[in-house]
């Protein structure tokens, strides 16, 4: 009899507005993650932005949780759309302050990485400079599968449900792959 | 008797800490610029994270004044320090905030970008990112000099003055390529 | 009674291949130019790895007559496959090699960049890195409209005419941004 | 009794010329590597340019044995100079090779990433960019130590060896994180 390995990841979404395509495809994630999977969502929208002057000996009290979380996960699932061909500003900023926790939380982490946007390259240019952002804090990004999500505003029913029949299939491999790739960089 | 045309620009540090190596390499710029070159600093520490949910039909009130500044300048100059291999999360938020504005603020302006960095590159990272934002803002940043300043730490007195002799070359240069590039585009 | 100006335009294909779909939309940009803007062809197959060791002295003499169109262009046009999310080799050699001609043939050339994949992105990747490599040469990129032809196996019909209607639009407005920028820039 | 795990890393430069730095710096690794870990050169200086009409079907002949020792390898290393702001188009060529070989030999391979230049950079524009085409290719490549030689004319003595201390003390901790690497993703 073998009990399966058990993960847990924490997933943080990009956008701010709550019928998001990037938190709905969050959902998504989770909605598909089979049992021996669990993904929690961490919300960053009240993170105040990176300051040395007030953070250098102390970090904001309300990341603190929300770093403990990171630490303890197996990976971390970045679903963010794509601002300016980049990083949205607030999501940078979460990534800026946590990285300044003498514990390094993303370092040796699994992470994995995904967008959705109403264009055509699905946050490509987004997720690429996030890959080199995760360079520095020494994670390991999954290279497959990449899941770029265009045309959103197609992809998602009125309830909010992905209902693309491509992505639905890609999401699970992401979760194995992530999974599969925690386990190697232990 | 010919009078010399007079530029103006607007100039946003990537730092919000007071004592910042980017913010002193503003006023430099400020100090070396001659006198037919205005440049004004425009703070950015005070504008909420972009949320569409909020934004879409207007955008918060104190970023307004800061567009009109940037649309009736003659070019737009970023300095700004490297976070974790990228854009820090402040100054892109900022970004994210303004080019939601109808009038799109950057659109065809002339742009350039800097920064300071205690380590051995010099925000190059940061700047390439940067520059690939521009891209989609439809701006237009100078391409040479580039200035990145490397070993922050040695090159400002105690007095947050700079002292290093090439960069402080350099400057100018920047300035007089910007206010050519900012008459070509027009 | 006015004279249109004329522009005559260079264009280099990253794709050696005979019925490269990259080569084609050369082709197509020909065919759509209005009849004030010429563009020529220049082929790269046969220009030698760049070493300097041969050529600090002397440049390989097959690129000499091709660096003299490049400097005589009002513009360069690149048009270019994505081979492993960059540039291809063959491509990124000939600009390697025409670089190191001491009059900088693209030194404040104005550049247009498109490319045709028969993935998604379209050569997204090739076109931010092709980009960067821009900055150094002291080129100008036209920023809109990017060309972008995803999926081109179902973008040129059997006699390799470009038949995607969205395309054929954006071709003409690339010329025209093409021309402006160079007339901006002189 | 334990016996020591060896390992066998090929390595590639990415200048053609003789008295290359990065090649220097590549037969600098080759002295430093502790005896488990040896190091193979492979020469790519005669590959011919990626043709899919020549090529789709079967490879240049001169690449077949260098594929066999990629997959044979451990580890792959990448030692290249920078080329206008990104990889040389020899090197790049190289991998657009290799890569359409049907085994796929980058595939799950640990890779690391060095490069000497005569600036100040030493060569992180091209890194960047090549860690992009690793990811494609299904590569993992090595966080840290990031091994960027600048100034590299000063590096080196008048026979050819690497003589800077701090490069000296980086050079056996990328070969460790290497195999270090390489262990987990296996």
């Amino acid at each position: 009899m073998s009990i399966e390995k058990r993960y847990h990841f924490v997933a943080i979404s990009g956008s701010l507005r709550k019928a998001s395509y990037n938190t709905l495809a969050l959902k998504a994630l989770q909605q598909v993650a089979p049992s021996h999977i669990t993904i929690e969502q961490l919300h960053i929208g009240d993170i105040p932005f990176y300051n040395a002057d007030l953070h250098t000996e102390q970090l904001p009290e309300q990341v603190v949780p929300l770093i403990e979380k990171i630490k303890a996960a197996d990976g971390v699932i970045f679903v963010s759309p794509e601002y300016n061909y980049s990083i949205p500003g607030a999501l940078k900023n979460a990534i800026d302050v946590f990285s300044r926790h003498p514990d390094k939380p993303f370092n040796e982490k699994a992470v994995a990485i995904l967008g959705a946007s109403q264009g055509n390259l699905g946050t490509a240019r987004m997720q690429y400079h996030l890959r080199q952002v995760m360079v520095f804090l020494n994670a390991y990004v999954i290279n497959k599968p990449e899941v770029m999500i265009a045309s959103a505003q197609h992809k998602f029913d009125a309830s909010g449900n992905l209902t693309d029949e491509y992505t639905l299939k890609l999401l699970p491999q992401l979760l194995h792959s992530l999974a599969q790739l925690s386990e190697k960089i232990k």
